[in-house]
């Protein structure tokens, strides 16, 4: 069944802006869709973060995607986590247990100091840490950066969650029911072939991996 | 940057069939995208699968998801996939490791036996084996359940790849660079609290974790 179909039968949270932000926080690519000039539909994978009530989206000023994008656009960012398959006693009842939200509004284009700002929130969001390890932007690369940003309103936005399991009233004897959990992970960093040995990883990539065995992230 | 950004500096293999069929399989959930009848932009995350030059998606009669998109609508099946992190020696020059696919085309509903297949092909392909393990579709679950279908013809998709690594070229002593790896994963299955003891876990299951391991799956 669709994911849109499962809400109606498990129910929905839909305005519970803390779970909203959770799941904005977890998800590091989201799917930015607007309508083209000549009325088609348009989507493009995007990095984004949350910086309080707004979304922001990362790309440069020569990037496809944000040429199509005109600044005052509508423009719908769908994101989705799938948490686990739910096997039930019959196909027609399995399901999935998943988190996904829409937010809907006029995308907004940021550049300079506003868009470098933006595109330090997202890194913060991506890596935590990592832009102290570094050396920040030039002149030059300020100018070749351009972000959207969508803002989050108390109503332009819908949360759809299922994380119910099979139903008990459907159970038949001997046939095995339950939820086959989907995780994220980040794997054992891999160093780039002509890095000196000496090199540690550094503490960004560190605290990532180490975090997640806490659950403090994706 | 944005993913669409990232191929233009790093090459994209926008006609590879092949990579675009396994990236298809791979992926459980894609975001279908379509113009609303007032122009409005609009997505929805849906449970798909391949059949061949056939992209099917699931859905059920009464779903919110289906009823907003007309039979002969021009329809978007956006799928992406972040495979890494790409850490280099500047905020500018970080990048994710990702594949991303959007087949666009006429968006046909299927009902009644071509929708029922349809669903036991994406069962199939979320996880195979298991239609064997329980009942089939009773007569009022078949009325109960249609389809959309989006065919894939030789030029209505674009793929796009990077697996590029940090640039040696901008290598600065001392700093790390190189990719950290995400992955997706299986976790250890959570029988329903009611189930008997002695209840195995099914085959289809056990061979989805399994295959997992060879990295024949995601």
């Amino acid at each position: 069944m669709t994911l849109d179909d499962l809400t109606r039968k498990e129910g929905r949270r839909a305005r519970d802006r803390a779970s909203l932000d959770q799941l904005l926080d977890e998800v590091l690519v989201g799917t930015l869709v607007t309508v083209t000039t000549d009325g088609r539909p348009w989507a493009v994978p995007m990095l984004f973060a949350r910086d309080g009530d707004r979304l922001l989206l990362h790309g440069s000023t020569g990037a496809g995607a944000l040429r199509q994008v005109a600044n005052g656009a509508e423009g719908v960012l769908s994101v989705h986590v799938l948490d686990g398959l739910v096997l039930a006693t019959s196909m027609f009842e399995h399901s999935a247990h998943y988190r996904s939200a829409m937010v809907r509004g006029e995308l907004v284009r940021l550049t300079g100091d506003d868009a470098v700002t933006a595109l330090d929130l997202i890194s913060d969001g991506l890596l935590p840490g990592r832009r102290a390890e570094v050396r920040g932007m030039l002149g030059k690369e300020v100018a070749a950066t351009s972000a959207l940003a969508l803002d989050i309103t108390p109503d332009n936005w819908i949360l759809k969650v299922n994380d119910g399991g099979a139903d008990e009233e459907l159970a038949e004897e001997g046939v095995w029911t339950g939820v086959v959990p989907v995780h994220t992970w980040y794997g054992e960093p891999e160093r780039s072939p002509w890095l000196d040995d000496d090199v540690p990883v550094p503490p960004s990539v560190e605290r990532l991996r180490r975090d997640q065995r806490r659950g403090t992230n994706r």
